[in-house]
């Protein structure tokens, strides 16, 4: 956890931001978001991405520019304020005017991550946050990676990692994500449960300041499974990863009967969940607060959030964006990267 | 839908609820729920219980009494408010006065029901809410139904049910209930998909009254399979489904996100949905309004609800329970009672 971040002489976290797939929403949600004058007050900020498409979204949005610009040169220099690392040597995507998965905004927006990871793994900037991406956009330019989280899982050389997603005071940590349902069934092992409860776990002591997290489990079956009459998976899989977990000294509940985990006397018992798949761990959270859905990365050992929305590509181009994600994606970005870097000066304390 | 109910002077639909578990909090909502003014004005009740325990949560909750009683006799008479219908022969249950599954108290809840569904068959009664059972206590004195759905499927001789839950305006239907989650593989047809859509619509239009219902059917995929990147049972199945639906002139969208199915701007495009299974259903209604989730049977071609809620030992018997789902129970009740009985009258009009 060493950083050879270099601080130029300020004490405000430098967060990364990467404007996505240029077609999309991100870049409007991204100048939406940095008027906020809270998070300009609180931390420096790069953007990787292109100068047109910022200035076009603000334009739009009637924004002054409040950034100044740089082309990139593999080393953004950061000393306050805003600075937009333009790729002026990329193609413009999308000639036609459309709003769609083209093959030069997925190329785009694969180099703003790519190098983006190169500085959070060396250090220089303290969090990224990326803006969104288009999976068949990746796919027309031949990258072979499903999205942001599998590219930084290679990349970071990390394999134990759990996408978690946090709105408001609900945090949610998934068993697993994008495979189809009926395939979890091959894969729904003890690891697989237990790998985001130790997570989460750690996440929520070192990045959110809790001493001793209590963390609920969600069963896979209706009822939990009502004592194995509704399915064992809650027997055979998921109470051998809690007695793991408590083994560890984690405090944890469940497994609990999934449709009253997420009411409010069941929920306020808890400072995270684990849900065992994609919709049983989204429903709830968007529900809850679709306009402020924050994807974050358990397990890489660097700071990554995401606003929980994609392109959406229906609304793009016309000032219709809401950036209450992104606003709270950066937020907790900053307050994650304040947590880490506070831990890694008192060095000697190792948690658990 | 000839019905031979003897009218008794009164224009006001005759409920029947039953007690439910006289350990559980049934006896408890049901006075509760019927000191509303409301309820009270608008319909006649008949209670299929115990009147001791039913007194006893009375004092609990310092009601004055507002019924009257009479041994049951297999011809409740009601000309206007609240009989009890005491089925005083039973033996008293849980006489160590613990609250929990007992067999007789099983059995006194199996009767309640039992009988009520004879007068709900052949017309006496309007409307049928049945207060909570245990399926437990069932099991202990010997039914082999799982609950109530099951024996009002097998003595109104209905194959073709749905399980349907509301919550305020949100009304979900679901493709299949209490069976382990990884089961339904083996289950999931055209036509489980099918069934729950066509009685929905039905449903919508002859209780509800909405002449036209748009019907939003929820995905069973991640991100509804992502065109078959994330399963193909949207394709194979669902999709046929809606199909058939459409051939049979019902107004339906899908497959949805699920994870965005519940989204306000998205809810309320629909005035029904369809979930696929248990938990994708269930945790968007019990999170949207917890107290106030009742649970409908459709396709039984009679009325009946049921507050969301089960026994709740835990807190049984000690003036805690919130009568809010066993209101709306009621409410729903009269309100599909009274529409059934119209569109009784009206009678040549035959829907589709």
């Amino acid at each position: 956890m060493k950083s050879d971040r270099v601080n130029n002489g300020s004490d405000k976290p430098l967060i990364g931001i990467t404007m996505g797939d240029p077609l999309g929403i991100g870049p409007e949600v991204i100048v939406k978001a940095l008027c906020d004058p809270e998070l300009r007050r609180t931390a420096r900020y790069v953007i990787f991405g292109m100068h047109d498409a910022l200035e076009f979204a603000a334009d739009q949005a009637e924004l002054n520019r409040f950034w100044w610009r740089e082309p990139y040169d593999g080393r953004p220099r950061v000393a306050s304020g805003v600075l937009v690392a333009d790729f002026d040597d990329l193609p413009q995507p999308g000639v036609n005017g459309r709003h769609q998965p083209d093959e030069l905004a997925g190329r785009a927006s694969f180099r703003f991550v790519d190098e983006a990871i190169g500085h959070l793994k060396s250090g220089a900037i303290d969090a990224l946050v990326t803006g969104p991406i288009n999976k068949a956009a990746w796919a027309k330019a031949r990258y072979s990676f499903r999205g942001h989280t599998e590219l930084l899982a290679r990349r970071l050389e990390r394999r134990r990692i759990a996408m978690t997603f946090i709105a408001d005071n609900l945090r949610v940590a998934l068993a697993s994500a994008h495979i189809p349902l009926f395939e979890l069934r091959n894969r729904f092992t003890i690891g697989l449960v237990h790998q985001p409860i130790d997570l989460l776990d750690r996440a929520l002591r070192e990045w959110f300041g809790i001493e001793r997290p209590h963390i609920g489990v969600l069963g896979l079956n209706p009822h939990a499974g009502e004592g194995g009459l509704l399915g064992d998976e809650e027997q055979r899989i998921i109470e051998p990863a809690l007695a793991l977990a408590r083994n560890a000294n984690i405090h944890v509940t469940g497994p609990l009967p999934p449709d009253t985990a997420f009411v409010p006397h069941v929920l306020s018992q808890f400072d995270g969940l684990v849900a065992m798949y994609h919709d049983q761990g989204l429903i709830p959270v968007k529900m809850r607060a679709f306009d402020r859905v924050v994807n974050v990365t358990l397990g890489l050992g660097v700071v990554r959030t995401s606003p929980g929305h994609g392109t959406a590509y229906e609304i793009a181009g016309r000032n219709k964006a809401n950036p209450g994600s992104m606003i709270e994606a950066i937020r907790l970005a900053i307050r994650f990267a304040k947590a880490r870097r506070n831990s890694t000066q008192s060095a000697t304390v190792v948690a658990r």
